[in-house]
């Protein structure tokens, strides 16, 4: 496994050899009382009645490894790093059935807490560049096991759509010397047709310019540019793990499946260099949850990825491809089977 | 149906209700025979024996309409626009079950001059900033009709992916003085580990980034920035008709469906503004051809889409979120059922 750059988008592909998913087993590793079934927690906090059931490991088959340096080096115009980094699991609960859309806030509010300290732990380390959380709730999403459990990655790069944000922002802070979040998050509240929830310190609402149907943010009413560092040192959670309950319980009615992604600032001083601005992340950045669901029947039609995780070296599909006959009578083979992260 | 920018990535979201689907109907409204069914053409061609078999005319239910401006227009921070453009649908061939993959090459050849002859009879309106021919070929990859046909869109803005390659070649022609997709196609030559063809004028390879497994570009071995004018006034269209005929030959062994997506230069002298920089974007811009295969079993995991088209708009979404219930008994009701254009 290796990240390569594309040298014309400067997005990093993770590439290589695809390990296979991990599959549905009995008992459920992630269950009460099966907790040998996975390595040993890295942080464990309590939930509801039971002790340590909000827990995190290290993800079995990880997408970035802990060990060494990024490595970063060129292939004549190229360039490419090691897929150094974390990926654990996150537990979110003892109970096999449970989802965050019926659970007990306070229990909630507790995984939250778990995620702001397992960031904040990981920020520590400057090798990673960007840290975050992320929830594919439904197989289509890409769940892979059902107990339910969130992921953390860490990075040594930051990804694609974080970059446009920060450089965005960064240049809207340039003109204004407002938060682009902030005026939208007034705006959204003034305007009042695409609120879904407010709750003191919380707004969630469907973006102007939504991607997918139903796409779902649930922003801060005050600014903020880092998630771990407001939930450990500042605001309640709460109040945030009410709203994005309730949201989750409106949204499971439209659809089975979604991506839930927490957007944070990244780690140390990574920016975009944009000449001639000056403002800091913690002035024009602005933390905030976004929610995509996925339709059932959604048909991909011309549309390209923000984030890649290619199961296949361009190599080897290279040379597959120059090994089957491109003749006009060629037949069908051998068909793609394999799965995205 | 209206365009609104995103005011953090600046990319354009077709947002509105949707139409639904063309459906199969008998006879095919595509065929030769039938060409009462489908609006009057506006471009035709032979196409082997058969005259004006090659023919192109509106979608019947198109994304973007001819008629009047853009109307660019602020609500307060956010920016919209009317869906001005084009949406054309050019079929391939007179026969239902012919396939690029086993057609003739020089009825692929008089193809490609068709979508020279388009796109360059559409660039002289300057309401179009950029326009573009794909072929979505297979069912998930959202072929409506199976009879083979690619389809044109003109719109008033150029895509994101096409604007950060304009950027980055921009800025990598400033650092160098050379363009970024000459020096790829010189190392993927020399290195010949992603080489997929190689015949006379152009290049196959498996780019060394690829996003997904099988990718495919089919790039010139000169330098021009423009398939139209490259066609029309330069290079015979008969190499590049047999590389892509043997580059789909040997892609429909491993998969059933893709993208394929023209990248040529943008109408008028529209740039990502980069102070500094004075390449022109005949220098470095360099067009080439995309091929993006679809898996069957591909799963959606954490992943946002490039071009963005939302049958639902954010206001409707939001009322209907608001209005289900969020306590933590809630049954799904209603579920997500649209398809993506």
């Amino acid at each position: 496994m290796e990240l390569r750059k594309d040298p014309i988008t400067r997005s990093w592909v993770l590439t290589g050899d695809m390990e296979p998913a991990l599959s549905a087993s009995h008992p459920c590793p992630y269950c009460a009382g099966n907790e040998t079934l996975t390595p040993q927690p890295i942080y464990s906090m309590p939930f509801g009645n039971h002790p340590g059931a909000v827990r995190v490991f290290p993800h079995p088959r990880p997408l970035y490894r802990i060990e060494g340096r990024a490595e970063r080096r060129a292939e004549l115009i190229y360039d490419k790093m090691r897929t150094v980094g974390a990926h654990e699991i996150i537990i979110e609960s003892p109970d096999h059935h449970s989802r965050l859309s019926t659970a007990e806030e306070r229990d909630i509010a507790c995984l939250l807490n778990c995620w702001a300290a397992r960031i904040d732990d990981l920020k520590k380390d400057i090798r990673f560049k960007y840290i975050t959380v992320f929830k594919n709730q439904g197989t289509v999403a890409g769940q892979e096991l059902t107990h339910p459990h969130s992921e953390l990655t860490a990075t040594p790069f930051v990804p694609r759509r974080i970059l446009y944000e920060l450089r965005a922002s960064q240049e809207y802070y340039g003109r204004k010397e407002r938060c682009v979040f902030c005026d939208i998050e007034r705006q959204e509240e003034q305007q009042g047709l695409r609120v879904v929830d407010i709750s003191g310190n919380f707004l969630a609402l469907c973006p102007f310019a939504s991607r997918v149907p139903y796409e779902l943010w649930i922003i801060p009413r005050y600014h903020h540019s880092s998630f771990e560092s407001d939930l450990l040192h500042r605001t309640d959670a709460s109040e945030l793990a009410g709203i994005l309950r309730r949201c989750l319980a409106r949204l499971e009615q439209v659809t089975d499946a979604y991506h839930l992604v927490l957007h944070t600032s990244p780690n140390t001083n990574v920016r975009t260099e944009v000449p001639g601005y000056w403002s800091t992340i913690a002035d024009d950045y602005h933390w905030h949850i976004e929610i995509v669901p996925i339709a059932k029947n959604e048909i991909k039609s011309y549309s390209i990825k923000e984030s890649y995780y290619c199961p296949t070296t361009p190599e080897t599909a290279a040379a597959h491809l120059r090994d089957l006959p491109a003749n006009r009578e060629a037949v069908p083979q051998q068909r793609l089977e394999f799965r995205h992260e």
